[in-house]
């Protein structure tokens, strides 16, 4: 066994749902290991990684509008408010959902299912770039 | 190092938690591989995994509800219903939970506590056949 | 590529978010692996692991009180009590965190983002001692 590592710097278009798996998939296509696992991970705190459906608009719309509800923006909600309003509304998504996914690659291809795309889940209004460490193990 | 990997095809008896620990037990153990990581991978967006108690049933029950509670079917919540009043609850519970999991294995055996169980979370009250990737990578 | 694994022992010193990098970083630093994959998994189901801000101690306060809220203790809401009102609070807050984790390691460096912290999220009020199993794989 051999392994990979790479960091992926993306800058997602808008707060959400930001879909990655080409970018993944385009790294993974340029290593020599064929069959493996593969690891993201985010390196921050107001930003995450989602596998979800990625033919269905609605379903991304439903899935940020019942995130937003679920940890809702609000002055007097919180005592952490240093940078805004989406500040601990940050933090709060991020520990609902996960900075790091596993993805197993067979015969050269990501094992995602067919209705799975790996997702950035962005939830800074106003985005920065984000560090994704990608590291691939196998042969 | 060394790995191997099995798409492992799990058809849930029922909505919600149906454990598969002896499942993938069974298959660990028929492996040469003593010592390593074993990574599960579930290919769908509306079925999950979990790893929770084993031993009573009412903490199954009471996960079960919790999660209909928090995600609840309603047409009027949702832009998306395509496949019915379960479909978006299914995918946001797939989002609170994981498509993959971890568990290191020592000796053969899964490093699991005591009292943990892997489930196949299954979010659909029609449950398909679903498909978990088995990585298993050491030595 | 290679493997080493250890069980490290951890008792919470209060329910919430005790940060444990510094313990993990230090198992780390004395492997011979200096590049790889380190997996953490918490062999409990009333405790979980998460990566979150690790300066400003009010996220930490609003994280837990978010916690608190989602998953309230309350005799009337649980079918599953066995163990006290902070019983299966405790199981509903791991199930929307995690018991694993993956951090890579380059050049003998945990590759967490400036503001991660590793956080053992004990949920129960009467912490006891926490077996987190840590494994490394690399060169």
């Amino acid at each position: 066994m051999r392994q990979s590592m790479f960091v992926l710097n993306t800058h997602a278009k808008r707060r959400g749902l930001n879909e990655i798996t080409e970018s993944v998939r385009g790294w993974v296509s340029k290593q020599e290991i064929r069959s493996g696992l593969l690891t993201l991970f985010c390196r921050h705190t107001s930003a995450s990684l989602l596998i979800q459906e990625n033919a269905a608009h609605a379903v991304r719309n439903d899935l940020e509008k019942f995130f937003d509800e679920i940890a809702p923006e609000g002055a007097a909600l919180y005592e952490h408010d240093d940078e805004g309003p989406d500040d601990m509304p940050a933090h709060l998504k991020t520990a609902l959902t996960q900075v790091q996914l596993n993805v197993p690659v067979m015969d050269g291809r990501l094992m995602l299912g067919t209705w799975q795309g790996i997702y950035l889940f962005e939830h800074r209004a106003h985005p920065s770039t984000r560090e994704i460490v990608l590291h691939l193990a196998g042969e």
